[in-house]
């Protein structure tokens, strides 16, 4: 049985969708970010750097939500969300969730915490910075989708296709959303689709994304 | 055979003491970073970002130094550099990979590239935001390793403390190196003992590191 320290939203929702997409036994743990619970001691023992999500099984506590997605797609092969190991396919899927987390998510935590960078909010010239360089992945990412697609991996799903949509989904309020380019548009469309999807965004209640694509 | 396009004292020279460590075949190609090598169309076709590392095998292109370092101690399990798979050490190694990544080589990065914050060198406030972000990431591996070390697996030694002692040697000129952190200034007396850390070295020739420690 895992249990799930989450809020709606968050990094948190990639492991949510794993969850459901492997059918897992799970239970789901509020942490409150708006009171700050991820702060509270006792939680800082579980996640020291005070962050959601923390995965718990047999009381390991497992952190990093790349991290945790790799290993309940490991845990779970029959869900399909990861390659075969000893694959190339494997290597590459590894690197997709590295890469992913390091260029893309790293970049999104500069976006939404400009306490982090000594700034109550971002001064425009830095926020533009921030917005280029995320722009510039979404390039990447939609260069090699439209020619290697429909997924990371090609024709093979796997769960780096469900974290790159949950990180799409970060992108809503910017200037400039994921869901512009093309092939990033299209791969949201068949993510969204999923039942798993479906399921974590009502357990989860947040707003509905992307608007025109919603059935 | 594995090519490895790098540049010394980058975030190549993890890729490269897992190529001594696990002994495979290999051949070096310099990317001069002074001439702006690694934004050359050619390597672009390699590593579409445009940055070292990129291990070429059988013809493919790897990147992101995290990935491709777990790639070699996988295709290399006698090396000892990767716990058992399937067992609460291979999950806790693969969280430790994704980490030093995201928090603190993607920290790193903002520190060496100002430019990709919209400046030419750092205003103080955001220098100094940076450094307290990787300070408190110093504490919390330094906590760890003095709680549960001396590896960050404990007894168990792996590539992650290799990748962690490349990521402290980048602290060498910031006002507050990581070695001023007692448990890391011991895990990295002891990594740079390793015969394959100092073959690197010699071949990268790169300053001498930690000064102090050095025979
Ligand atoms: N590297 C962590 C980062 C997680 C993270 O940044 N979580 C955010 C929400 S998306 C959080 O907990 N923020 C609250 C805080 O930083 O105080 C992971 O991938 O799990
Ligand atoms: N995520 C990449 C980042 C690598 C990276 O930032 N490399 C730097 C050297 S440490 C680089 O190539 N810089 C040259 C540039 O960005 O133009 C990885 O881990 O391999």
């Amino acid at each position: 049985m895992y249990t799930l320290y989450y809020s709606p939203g968050t990094a948190s929702m990639l492991v949510h969708l794993m969850l459901l997409e492997t059918g897992a036994p799970h239970r789901l743990q509020l942490v409150d970010i708006d009171k700050q619970q991820q702060k509270d001691p006792a939680y800082l023992r579980l996640n020291p750097y005070g962050v959601v999500p923390t995965l718990v099984l047999d009381e390991q506590p497992y952190t990093e939500a790349a991290a945790i997605a790799m290993l309940l797609a490991e845990h779970h092969p029959e869900s399909g969300l990861v390659p075969a190991r000893d694959t190339v396919a494997y290597d590459l899927w590894r690197q997709w969730m590295l890469s992913l987390s390091h260029n893309l998510q790293a970049s999104f935590r500069l976006w939404f915490y400009p306490q982090e960078l000594g700034n109550v909010s971002h001064p425009e010239a830095l926020s533009q910075a921030i917005q280029q360089k995320i722009a510039r992945i979404w390039d990447q990412l939609d260069r090699h989708l439209s020619q290697q697609g429909p997924y990371l991996l090609g024709e093979q799903f796997s769960c780096a296709d469900l974290y790159l949509t949950m990180l799409m989904r970060w992108s809503r309020n910017m200037p400039r959303p994921a869901t512009e380019w093309p092939a990033l548009r299209a791969l949201t469309g068949r993510v969204v689709q999923r039942p798993a999807w479906q399921r974590m965004m009502e357990i989860e209640a947040v707003d509905p994304w992307p608007r025109d694509l919603q059935s």
